[in-house]
This record gives C-alpha cells, sequence and structure tokens, in this order.
C-alpha cells in the first residue's frame, strides 16, 4: 500500500513514518511506499529508507497534483501551530483551513472518479475545546463535551474535523479525526506553539539550560507522549467504523498533569539540580491562550480501541531521554542529566 | 444607518426588510438606506421604498466590490437549501461556506482598513444538530447540545457559526449566529429544502389543493412562524454582547410541534374538508432526512433576550392566512378555506 503523510517533515509525522516502516503493515497490508509531504525536508534516515519519497513546498499547492495520485491511505497531520495562527490570522486559515478543503477535495475526485474512498486520519486537537461565556468547560473534556473553541487553530481544527465527518457521510473518503493531547516532550527547539513550554520546561533543564515557564505551576494540562500518541494515530486508522462510534472526533488518551507535578516527575527523574534551572516568568500572551485550554481530558471512545493514557509524567521524561541517547545527541541534548 | 441584507430578495430576507422598513430604527439607529443582495429581484414593494437598492447576482460575486463599500449593520441570510446541498455538494459549500468566508473577508478588510467591526446576524439552523453514532440526540436540543450535523447543509452552517465566532473575537466584525428553527407557513412553491413539507401540508390545502405528506404524522419538529423569526433576528441584532452570553450560536424559540397536531391546528382554523387534503405518503429521501433532525428545542439564551415561541400553531396557521389576504392573494392562495 501507499500512504501519505501531510506534515511527514515534523516531529510527530516524521516519528510516525518511522513507526509504519518499522511495522511493515498497516491495517493488515504491507507498506510498500510513504510520501511525506512538508514544507521541509525529511530526517537523513526517512530519506533514505527506500519506500520513502518526500515532497516539500506548501500543501496547498502540492493538492492539485493529488488528483492525479492514488493513495491507499492519508496521515493529514500538517498544520501551522497556535501561537503562528494567533500571530498571523491569514496564515492559519491557509494552511490549516484551505490545505485540508484543498486536500479533501482531491481525495474526492479521485472517488467521484471510481477510485475507492480513501482511508484519512486528521490530527484534531484538544484545542477545539474552550469555556464560551454561554458554556463552562468541564474539568475534564470528553469526546461528547461541546467544543468552543478559544484560538483560530482550535477553530480551524474543529473546523476541519465536521469537513471530514461530512465528506466521509457522503462517501468520499473514510475519515477519522483524533484529537491529539499536548506532545511532551518535543526535541528540538521552541517553536511557535502557545504549548511549547510544556515541552521547554523539561527539555531545556535536561539540556544544563534555563527554561522558562511562562504560566503558574498550578495550571492543569492533558499530555500525551509522542509513542502513544503515534500508536493513537494509527490504533484509529485502523479501527471499523462501528469500533470508531461515529464520525465526530475523539479524543486520544490523554495524562492529565499539573506544571508542578510535571516538575516534580523530572526531579525524581533528573534530580534537583535539573529542576532547579526551571525559573517561572509569566507571559501574559501565552498564559491567556493556555487559560483557556482544557485542564484535563478523558477518552472514553479511544479507551474502547484498546487505547490508554502513558504510565506517568516520569515514564514520559525517560522516553524523551531514551529516544535523545537512540539518536545519538544525548551529549547536548542531556548535558544537564549528564552532570 | 446603511444595512446589508444577503437573501433579501428571498421569505424570510423580504419579510425583515418590510419589518425593518416600517420600523424605520435599528438598535436606536435611523434606518437610511437597506441593499438587498440576492439571486432574485426583491418584491415589488420593496423595489418601489427608495430607501432599498437590489444587488441581483451571486453573493460569491458581489463579495469583492463589498471592500469597497461601508454597512453599519448585516444580517446574512443568503442560502442554499438543504435539499439542494445534498442534491449538489459543490453548490452548497460555494453558496454556503465560500459565499459566507468572502463576506467576512470583506468585512475584515474593512475593519483592517480601519472602519470600526460592522455588527453581523447570521442565519444558522437547528439542521446543525443530530444523532451521531457517538452521542443521542435528546429530545429537546439546547443551546449547548453537541451540534453533529448530518447533512451537508447542516455541517455548513455550523462550519459559518464557528467562523462568525472566530472574526468576531479577534475584533474583525461583531457577529452574532442565530439558529432558525423551521420558518411556518411559507408561501408560494414548495421550494428545495427538505422541510418544504411542513409548509406545504398547510398551504396547499388552503388552497384547496392536495399535498403529500412525506413522513408520519407522528413526526416531531421545532418550528416558528415568519413573523416570529424575523423578531427573533432583530432582537439578537440589538442585544449587547453581555445579554447575548457568548459567541456560539444560539437556538430562537421554537414551538415544538408533532405533524398530527399541525394538522389538527388546521382543522380546527380551516375545518375537516381542508385537512382532508392532506395525503401521506412516504417519501424515503425526505423521510430519511427528516429522521435526522432534532424534534424539539428550547433556547434559553433567546428567552433571555424577553424572546418566546409562537403561541400555538393555529396562531401560526392564522398569520398565514392574514398575510395572504393582506397581499391581495387570498383569492387563490385561501381558495380552499372560502370554499
Amino acid at each position: 500500500m501507499k500512504l501519505l503523510i501531510t506534515g511527514g517533515g515534523g516531529f510527530v509525522g516524521a516519528r510516525l513514518a518511522r513507526t509504519l516502516l518499522a511495522r511493515e503493515t498497516l491495517a493488515g497490508r504491507r507498506i510498500e511506499a510513504i510520501v511525506l509531504a512538508d514544507q521541509v525536508a525529511p530526517p537523513a534516515d526517512l530519506a533514505a529508507d527506500a519506500r520513502v519519497s518526500a515532497r516539500v513546498g506548501p500543501l496547498l499547492e502540492q493538492c492539485a497534483a493529488l488528483h492525479d495520485e492514488s493513495f491507499d491511505g492519508v496521515f493529514h497531520l500538517a498544520s501551522a501551530v497556535s501561537g503562528e495562527c494567533e500571530l498571523d490570522f491569514e496564515l492559519g486559515m491557509r494552511s490549516n483551513l484551505d490545505s485540508t478543503r484543498a486536500l479533501l477535495d482531491a481525495l474526492r475526485a479521485r472517488q467521484q472518479g471510481g477510485a475507492p474512498a480513501t482511508r484519512l486520519v486528521f490530527s484534531s486537537s484538544v484545542a477545539v475545546f474552550g469555556p464560551d461565556a454561554s458554556v463552562p468547560m468541564p474539568k475534564l473534556v470528553a469526546d461528547d463535551t461541546l467544543p468552543a473553541p478559544q484560538t483560530s487553530y482550535g477553530v480551524q481544527k474543529l473546523i476541519c474535523e465536521h469537513l471530514i465527518a461530512d465528506y466521509t457521510r457522503k462517501g468520499f473518503i473514510d475519515g477519522r479525526a483524533a484529537r491529539l493531547m499536548t506532545v511532551t516532550v518535543r526535541p528540538g527547539k521552541p517553536n511557535g506553539a502557545a504549548s511549547s513550554f510544556f515541552s521547554g520546561i523539561i527539555r531545556e533543564p535536561l539540556a544544563g539550560v534555563e527554561s522558562i515557564c511562562p504560566v503558574s505551576e498550578d495550571v492543569r494540562h492533558p499530555m500525551s507522549s509522542p509513542s502513544n500518541t503515534v500508536a493513537g494515530l494509527i490504533a484509529v486508522y485502523e479501527a471499523s467504523r462501528e469500533a470508531l462510534g461515529g464520525r465526530l472526533g475523539l479524543n486520544l488518551p490523554a495524562l492529565n498533569m499539573r506544571v508542578g507535578d510535571m516538575l516534580d516527575a523530572l526531579e525524581q527523574v533528573a534530580g534537583k539540580k535539573v529542576r532547579a534551572l526551571v525559573r517561572f516568568e509569566r507571559d501574559e500572551r501565552i498564559a491567556g491562550i493556555v487559560a483557556n485550554w482544557p485542564t484535563g481530558a478523558s477518552a472514553a471512545r479511544a479507551d474502547k480501541l484498546g487505547l490508554k493514557p502513558d504510565g506517568s509524567f516520569a515514564d514520559i521524561i525517560r522516553q524523551y531521554i531514551d529516544d535523545s541517547r537512540a539518536r545519538g545527541d544525548a551529549a547536548t541534548a542531556l548535558k544537564g542529566l549528564d552532570a
């Protein structure tokens, strides 16, 4: 089978590609080819795999060509992140809404041309939830909590969920929208996501570098490790429509964490000196966005698919440490830990 | 003040225009001009009013010109109807989604050019609600019921609600989305709306013509008279943001009726012979769409604005009779009643 991963050069996309290549099969079929579409080139290890080809450039421009190409399955992860979308409204609308519409219309054109409906997994986000003046947000947002997004990013993700549900109802695609929790710990540099600090306050201290936490230690938030997130995307792809239980977006499993407890886990894994590298300095822009985010999530539909949250936040930190060592970048990435 | 009514040549739009012209003011300001944008020319009485000007043509094409024109307020009612959107997917996406986006972007361009944010009322629909496999639909859908639209029309309306909420949050417009109940009794011919028969089973018998009811008499549905619907749109326009209580779509008041009870009301107002002109003949396409529609609605936020449902379905029928007589088309429209 031939798969398309949009956002395939990014952190989650590349990890998904590696996991799929290692599995060799998806939904019982042998994976022959994976196309990674992204604004950036894929990491070298993926580019070196004979089954992988890369398309580098804006997705919106790539979609026209997709009318002439057949895929058995699509993971649609490409997205501008929340902070960017708040700063640049048009970027968010183009990258998150217009690109998704163009992708869906390319798949619809193929289906209407006689091809079978392509299976598609969309990475939606827990950012679809928020408190509106008319509806308080529950402590744990559930699959069927009323979404009231408080960012353009969240609105765009929710709109895409509903487009995918309708294209699926019409038989144009076989689409599934999975709401990702905040993926932690991301390697590399901070990005434009308002949630970037949730990784930063672990990653930077482990590297021996000071990190600024822009929100209070009492902020609570639903998290997932990279490996658990990828496992969720694959399970949602492989599920039967009956097992999915509906066309609306579903929550992936969350480990609901308090920032202070995340830092306790950091101390438990890496020691007091590492934890002491986190400094609290409130950033009103970030804190304002995060204040409207869910403080926790439940995931009943994902649970029925056999998906569970990570065991503990210490496990999530250890996964990051193990990954850094496996990649061979431990010397810099884990300088604080090894000091 | 200068107002734009999209869909201003249609039944609700024209009635809204007449009501506004008769009031002479809106939100405490004198109405100097009303522009009616529609695919069809407005009725003669409106066209004859010196305050009215008409723009005839597709809204999507008209929106480019709106970048250079200032409006104090907009009622955005233009829409392809539910039955059309199920039959022609691209028509619905263009008429209901792309046109709304183009309108919002024209208003955004003006606001970003220094103009104040334009107040806009959007006619959303009770069709945003439906039963998904993962969530049963309550007997009465409320303002905060999870929307799970089961038609492309409903999806497009819901997406527009969320776009309007986000453009409002960003300060580009001052938008409000009001969910219309099924407006009954519409005059004229049946249209492409799957809900068209809710008017037809009253209107045709009153005209002495047989009418086919495509669903069982036990079907229940939330209704509103034309005058109560227009009153709701005006109240939502005039409400302060605080009184509106949030940016999400709100339900307008509904009279929740069973088809059999509608016909009892018809008999009460117009007699047994008129009622006997309704024949039940199931239409699977219509019945399938209607089966996924709400069986009733509540409207707590509208109630707080002082909006109430119609008193009874007999009142709604009498409103139609009075309107037909006032228009002078009673001779044909009420042939069954007068026979």
